[in-house]
C-alpha cells in the first residue's frame, strides 16, 4: 500500500477501491450483476422509469431510494416536454461514466482532480426516426465529447481520461453497439 | 385525413403529428438536429448532469427548464449512491424510446393503447470496468427488454412495437453503435 498516507483522493477511498479489486480478483463471481430499469407509460411520448434494484456481489441490492425519471418530446418534437428525451439521457449517461471512471482511475493512480466538465453533443437527422427516409441513421450520425480538466499534470489528466474511455461501459455500448432482445406480452 | 373524428389518440395530437411529418417532407433540414448535455464532476463516481438547450427545427431552442440528474456507483461499487448508476440510465433511456415511439406509432395507424409497461434488464461482468480481464466486454453481456402492452388487437399491437424497435434512436445505438470523438483540454 502506497496510499496509506491518503486514502481518500478525489473523494475516491482508495484503500476501499483497492480493496474491491482484492475481493473480485479472489472470486469473480462477484462481479456478475445485472442492473434494470422499470418503464411506465403516461401518455403520448410522455413516460416515466423507476430505477431501484438490482444484483451486485452475489445478492439482490437495491438502491439507498427508488429513482423516477421522466421522458418526454418537447413540442417541436409533438409532445410536451415533461422530461429529456431519451436521447438526451444516452448523452448524460456517457458523460457520467466517462467521469466516474476518470476520478477512479486519477484516484487509484495518485492523481488528483480539481475540476471535470464535459460537453456531450450529438447530431441527429430526424427523418430515420420519423421514418421519413432510409438513408440516415435512427441515432447519432456523430456525437462528440468535450472534456475540461483540472489537476495534476496534464499529461497525466489526458493518461487517466484514455484509460477512462477503454474502461467505460456506457462508452463500450455507445460505440460497439449489443445484441438486444425484446419479449412482447400483447393483450 | 381519416382521424379528424378522434385527432387525439393516445395523448398523441395526431394532427400536429401528421403536420409535422408534412413540414418535415417539404423541408427536410428541419429534422437536423442536436442535442446536448453538460456534466460536472462532483466527487468520487457521483457527478452530474444538466440538459436544457438542444437546437432544432432550424433554431435553437431550449426545453421548458433545465433538468439535471446525479450519476453514482452504490457502495458496492466504491461510491455514494447519489443517484443512478449511467449504465440503468442508458436502460431507462431504451425502455422510454421505445415506448415513445409505440405511442406515436399507435397513434398514427389509429390503435388505441391502455396500458404500456416494461423492464429492461442488462447483465454485466464488471471484470471488465475493473481493468481486470480482457476477456470480457465493458458493457453489458447481454440485454433484455420485456413489454407488457394492452389495448387493441393483440397482432397490431405487437406490430406497433416491431415497427417502434426499427425507428427507435436508443434501440439503434444501443444495438448498433455508432463513432464517438473525444476532445480534452487538460491544464
Amino acid at each position: 500500500m502506497t496510499t496509506t498516507e491518503n486514502p481518500v483522493r478525489n473523494g475516491v477511498d482508495t484503500a476501499t477501491l483497492f480493496a474491491t479489486l482484492d475481493a473480485v480478483k479472489g472470486n469473480p463471481d462477484i462481479a456478475k450483476s445485472q442492473f434494470r430499469a422499470t418503464n411506465r407509460w403516461v401518455s403520448g411520448t410522455h413516460n416515466q422509469s423507476t430505477i431501484h434494484g438490482f444484483h451486485g456481489a452475489l445478492q439482490e441490492m437495491t438502491h439507498q431510494q427508488p429513482w423516477t425519471f421522466d421522458a418526454d418530446h418537447p413540442a417541436v418534437l409533438v409532445g410536451n416536454d415533461n422530461g429529456p428525451t431519451p436521447v438526451e439521457y444516452v448523452l448524460h449517461a456517457l458523460a457520467a461514466c466517462l467521469t466516474a471512471g476518470l476520478a477512479n482511475i486519477a484516484a487509484a493512480r495518485g492523481i488528483t482532480l480539481t475540476e471535470v466538465e464535459s460537453t456531450v453533443e450529438g447530431d441527429i437527422d430526424l427523418l430515420g426516426i420519423l421514418g421519413l427516409s432510409d438513408q440516415v441513421r435512427n441515432w447519432y450520425q456523430q456525437s462528440n465529447v468535450r472534456f475540461k480538466v483540472r489537476g495534476d499534470d496534464p499529461e497525466k489528466l489526458r493518461q487517466v481520461i484514455e484509460q477512462s474511455r477503454q474502461r467505460s461501459a456506457v462508452f463500450d455500448v455507445v460505440t460497439n453497439g449489443v445484441p438486444v432482445s425484446i419479449e412482447v406480452d400483447a393483450g
